[in-house]
């Protein structure tokens, strides 16, 4: 019988509305490599108390998620590029009482940018506005891209985000032609508008890549299309699991292989 | 495989030196019980701010040991008498956000007193002026005894201790005859003086009921020969299990039977 023990390390998770996938991914991955950690989901609503107890208890990591990301960097120490570029925190390492924030959502993307090889030459085309939209254009900005247009309806956030870079903003679909399209809206998404297409037929068609950051499901009806049309396809499961991978990584030192990474994700999606 | 989910209510304890022995305790019966519960000692440098974790997280419950009784009473909300008796916390339960202080060792002794149906007109012998032997003085008083002698080395702790209840005080060995004799020192304790008696063989020939509270061994050499020579004897174990039990069932809402105590304890002990 495993029974805890007092010198086991505690990870915990911060956000509005938990959800078991984080618990279950990193306690099935300390289970599966021998780790004396564990890791639960909390919310709250006293973040900065939330923050001072994960110094005074030693709580090794804190993933943070909605609606937390931008206010816990006033309660941190260091706030490393990934997060300072899009102000937002997704990951706080406890490193000896020291508070190091970052973000793995940018991290994962801009991994995903280098490892599928885009072309910093392409041009590119992002649909959303929101936060993770903000890691998907900085990463394209850092990774060297410079012709990129922010598609989205919300003018006010979609032409700031734009402007920050120095890029375009199209608050209508802009004329086909663009190389690499990335969907960074909850289009295609399980729910009610999961059948519909963030780009039109055309805009696919002339793509070279397609990059859908929606991860449930990860086979969206984008993905699909762009798959069967021959498309190089980068899907939103693929994120999270690098970004998973790499708050796993921060807290326990220990990396992950894919094949790890994958039987965690499959099994914190089962409850 | 059992996977921790978050769901999960977590207790935790803090103290200067964390065993293991409340944190396999707990966890044991948590999941004899089939409770969603979790448990971890913790230590920490921030009382406060451990403190304000426990609010701001939601933690149920939080024991606490040594250095940190005192102190944390002015951080609760509310004080139990068993608490404030004696000044010393060992149990706080966050009531939905209210922090609920009280002290297991005092209701343990008051409840071991009734249960062995000492009686409130015997003479009483209290060795040791500590923590303990407070809890101990204060559960007498309360449980009616008016005859009872503090006996202890340090002058000042064990004659402030008598002066509160207007008890007698006696810095050597006083003229045996007491009924009941208290040991509340590290007498018999396994270590170097695990063989020197708190009372003399005249004191324990007189006396009807042998109370020690050292736990560890629960037969110390006292309790051996006061068992032997045909006393009433009751343990440190019966503190130490009644108090756990007291602990559990106010962070649970579950009651244990002095079986699953006694097996929970066994197991505690083991590692």
């Amino acid at each position: 019988m495993p029974i805890l023990n007092k010198d086991m390390t505690l990870c915990i998770s911060l956000s509005g509305r938990p959800s078991n996938i984080g618990t279950r991914f990193h306690n099935y991955l300390y289970e599966e490599l021998g780790l004396n950690f564990v890791y639960k989901a909390f919310s709250t609503d006293d973040l900065a108390g939330a923050i001072t107890g994960v110094r005074a208890l030693g709580i090794r990591g804190c993933s943070v998620s909605m609606p937390f990301k931008e206010d816990v960097m006033a309660m941190v120490d260091e706030i490393e590029f990934s997060a300072k570029a899009i102000d937002s925190v997704n990951t706080i390492v406890n490193a000896s009482g020291l508070l190091v924030a970052s973000n793995t959502d940018f991290e994962a993307i801009a991994t995903l940018i280098e490892r599928h090889q885009l072309d910093p030459g392409s041009s590119v085309l992002v649909r959303g506005s929101g936060g993770m939209a903000k890691a998907v254009v900085a990463a394209f900005h850092e990774a060297g891209f410079r012709d990129l247009t922010v598609l989205a309806r919300n003018e006010g956030s979609g032409q700031a985000l734009a402007d920050k870079y120095g890029y375009g903003f199209a608050g209508v679909d802009p004329a086909p032609g663009h190389k690499i399209l990335v969907n960074v809206t909850p289009l295609g998404m399980v729910g009610a508008q999961s059948e519909e297409f963030s780009f039109s037929a055309e805009q696919i068609g002339l793509a070279r890549s397609v990059f859908d950051v929606v991860a449930f499901p990860s086979e969206t009806p984008l993905i699909r299309v762009a798959r069967s049309a021959g498309k190089q396809v980068i899907t939103g499961a693929e994120v999270i699991a690098l970004q998973a991978a790499a708050q796993f990584e921060k807290y326990t030192g220990q990396a992950l292989s894919e094949e790890q990474v994958r039987r965690a994700s499959e099994f914190s999606r089962k409850s």
